[in-house]
């Protein structure tokens, strides 16, 4: 990766290219699976563990007067439970680092950890530890850790493979569109942005079924979707016909005359899953394209009906 | 532990309060060392591990005008590496989500991911991941990962158990209360500050010679080794001329007109260990008191030369 200019900013480089510049400088060699996946995998005497971090920040990620404190700690522990699924594990802990400002009630900061607790008891996973400092924003840092039998990567899809889908896909970005404009419903949509409900059947079952790539869609789907077919060098076609549109991203296009299709393809907050499969889907999973050799001069990537989708593929920090 | 008030505010209750209370919400069934301890012990198919979270937050644990993007980096990963050696472990692994301002400089962000690797590889552990976010304040939250041969925890400190530190003690007090006042030396102190020395060998030395509870000094000695002797039922004597007082503490408490003392007994930010040992303390190792049992009456807690020390005995968030 090219330096940045001297004096460019985050701001600048994008989300993306600074992650890519970090992990440029650290070393990773005794690692099974390093950064740059939804978990990392870390080898420790007797066996190997799934592990994965999140920062979730107010005003970026949740805001206080669209979500209930319980809401927050749901969402929070959803959205790193979802990494280890998306690696086809399973979580077994928590831990979790909050950042308060003084002037928060206790009350608030319990009814997070109630939260935090009901979406890990959902999946049988405990809180392990963590830690309470003062901060000017709440601040929410989990990190969850699992296993996994099979450990599904990103880098290992390949031309023939299907890719499909699981869970939800465009209700939380309907949702955040809503709540956006003022409107607080439709109901299913603005509930899926506050609290999302992943899958967590989903990643085991797919490494089960022989997923050969796999990610869950936390940015929008055409974003995260992008990260498996540039690390596994292929063209992922997706057919815009196979997907089913829910009706509350129906209801929500029509309000504000954008096209449904949009949040099902650039919408995050979801935690749905996309994989690659070299043969056969599991039941609850849904086709909706195939991966493919990119043709000579073809960048790796992800098109739509066979065209370069116009438009924002997902969310970026910083951008 | 009583609810608080309804309408209290975390500044209300402060930092010990509020973590005894959400720890109360929390279900811990499974785990072999919950939250409460330097690092909970997690059991995976295979083995057991270590696993520890903290938040530094600018302003609060760092400041950008006092230290470099490296030593912010260094500290971060030493603060968490410190909280697997006070479990008597060896760290393997460290996540690290930051929250960076958008104006940050690329430059600055990748001399902490440096800083970050560069403590990791001195105790031979690797950055696995992690995430990067906007955030108003920069945000460091780091979780490290390890394993231990015998885990040394904070509550099977006995009555007739040595009590011994290993590391320094009041050095980055001393430099911190130095750059308060517009100070840049002595020297020592300050670099103390900013990048600080745990003794990472003495951990899982004092694990093998059979420690009975061991921390590492945070917050402060008086502080940190009041959770052991609570934890453990225990009253703790310190013996004030059994501490050695490095010539830089002297200085800077010469220079202030106040006790060097209160440096080695309440300055955090060094990441000693203090560890308590039924039979002989191992080399590397300074006797600074014994434990005995509570008389009847007396709650279980720290006294300095048989008297309850005047004054705070380490930092408290929120406080």
């Amino acid at each position: 990766m090219n330096p940045p200019p001297t004096g460019a900013t985050v701001a600048d480089v994008g989300e993306f290219a600074l992650i890519g510049l970090i992990r440029e400088r650290l070393g990773t060699s005794g690692l099974i699976v390093g950064p740059g996946d939804d978990a990392a995998e870390i080898a420790e005497p007797g066996g190997s563990f799934l592990i994965s971090s999140d920062l979730l920040v107010e005003g970026r990620h949740f805001r206080r007067d669209w979500s209930s404190a319980d809401d927050i700690g749901r969402k929070a522990a959803a959205a790193n439970l979802s990494d280890i699924n998306a690696m086809g594990g399973s979580a077994s802990a928590l831990t979790v680092s909050l950042g308060i400002p003084g002037d928060t009630e206790v009350a608030w900061v319990l009814q997070l950890a109630d939260g935090l607790a009901a979406e890990c008891s959902a999946v049988g996973a405990e809180i392990a530890g963590g830690d309470v400092t003062a901060a000017d924003q709440v601040i929410v840092a989990v990190t969850a850790v699992g296993s996994a039998e099979r450990t599904v990567r990103r880098d290992a899809g390949a031309a023939g493979d299907v890719v499909a889908v699981a869970g939800d896909l465009g209700l939380a970005g309907a949702g955040f569109a809503a709540l956006s404009r003022g409107f607080r419903s439709p109901r299913a949509a603005v509930d899926a942005h506050r609290v999302p409900h992943p899958p967590y059947e989903a990643g085991p079952q797919a490494a089960a079924a022989g997923a050969s790539a796999m990610i869950d869609v936390s940015d929008g789907l055409l974003a995260d979707l992008d990260h498996i077919a540039r690390a596994s060098g292929v063209v992922i076609d997706l057919e815009s016909t196979l997907f089913e549109i829910p009706e509350p991203v129906s209801t929500v296009a029509d309000a504000l005359g954008s096209d449904p299709l949009t949040f099902i393809l650039t919408g995050g907050d979801d935690y749905g899953l996309v994989a690659l499969f070299p043969s056969g889907i599991p039941d609850g999973w849904t086709r909706v394209g195939a991966a493919r050799h990119p043709s000579i001069g073809e960048d790796a990537g992800v098109l739509v009906d066979g065209m370069a989708f116009e438009g924002s593929p997902g969310h970026q920090h910083f951008r």
